[in-house]
């Protein structure tokens, strides 16, 4: 899937745009933001930052946004969605869940790579907008969650996974992004993703 | 082990406090900065706050501690060093290496919840002192990777255990931390660290 080419939607309805030039615009803003903020943190950024980036003008910024808080919030919003929908792709088609969870890591590193101001935006949003960051991170366990529901109901999982099983999934897949895909880059998400399937497969033990 | 009675060491050697007395102080004052950061965040934290939790005079704050900045950066030193006690200390004595990763596990999380603060400290160093929260998870995986290679020694664990292993169980150690500790304390950390340890012993497999 074409993931420049999703729809961004605004939290306000009202300011949603309603045709396809005003949905170019608006993610223009919301790329020019991921810069912005990723750059210079959320403090230094500001939304003339945001717009000169764009190329657009001042004015289309307050089409679709009040504030700086808001296109922070919007950015968080959709960097979430955008992880999902990119993992989501590689999930496609018939695997066993094991295999689905390495590919989805492997999508996630590669998406990190190319994206490493996500990083930076997504923990800053535990500062600038706390219920953004929880969601983020309650939603994407929540997913996890599902994946290994129904690699158990297919048989491939132990029966008893639960909740707790996710977040130590999730927190897995994070670190392993922190260190190989933000901090360094002398692995293949390959090579990673693969470690941490070894460790879902039959853990650490002999 | 008694960690309040821990001798802090600012990294400014000719700082360092040379009596009992001192101690003490320093020991008040980064207590004292653990609640102030934690509460209000470094950028409306303020040093004659940290003094008045502290109850002691501001003139005290500058025989340790030339700024905020310093005494933030020496925090996070301080609490990276906690936990590491803190783990250490229930990691005594023989035991097998999965038995050891789930009772390290489950006194981090004891320490988190008596010490909630320190998820937004630890977290909010990304943005102030980029390189202490960079040295805080290097270190941090270093020592597991340590403990795993032992295990693998001691012929507990697969021989083939590496810097990305580390890496995987701190991020699910940090998470099921963020999630257990920190967001909620429904669970016990006896439960979380079982969860945990399965797996590292089998993995998710059926």
């Amino acid at each position: 899937m074409d993931i420049a080419a999703s729809t961004p939607t605004p939290d306000n309805a009202s300011k949603r745009p309603r045709t396809e030039r005003g949905r170019k615009t608006l993610r223009k803003l919301l790329d020019a933001a991921a810069i912005e903020f990723g750059e210079r943190g959320f403090h230094e950024a500001s939304i003339s930052g945001i717009t000169r980036r764009a190329g657009t003008a001042l004015g289309s910024f307050y089409t679709y946004f009040d504030s700086k808080d808001e296109i922070f919030q919007a950015l968080v919003h959709d960097l979430s969605g955008r992880v999902k929908a990119h993992a989501a792709a590689r999930l496609e088609g018939e695997k066993d869940a094991l295999t689905g969870e390495r590919d989805a890591l492997s999508a996630f590193l590669e998406f990190a790579r190319e994206h490493k101001e996500i990083y930076r935006i997504i923990d800053e949003s535990e500062f600038v907008d706390p219920e953004s960051y929880r969601n983020h991170y309650e939603n994407t366990a929540q997913r996890i969650l599902e994946r290994l529901q129904a690699g158990s109901a297919d048989g491939d999982l132990r029966p008893d996974l639960e909740e707790a099983h996710a977040w130590a999934v999730m927190g897995m897949n994070v670190f392993l992004g922190l260190k190989y895909a933000i901090w360094s880059d002398n692995r293949t998400p390959e090579d990673i993703a693969d470690i941490a399937s070894g460790i879902l497969k039959n853990g650490l033990s002999k």
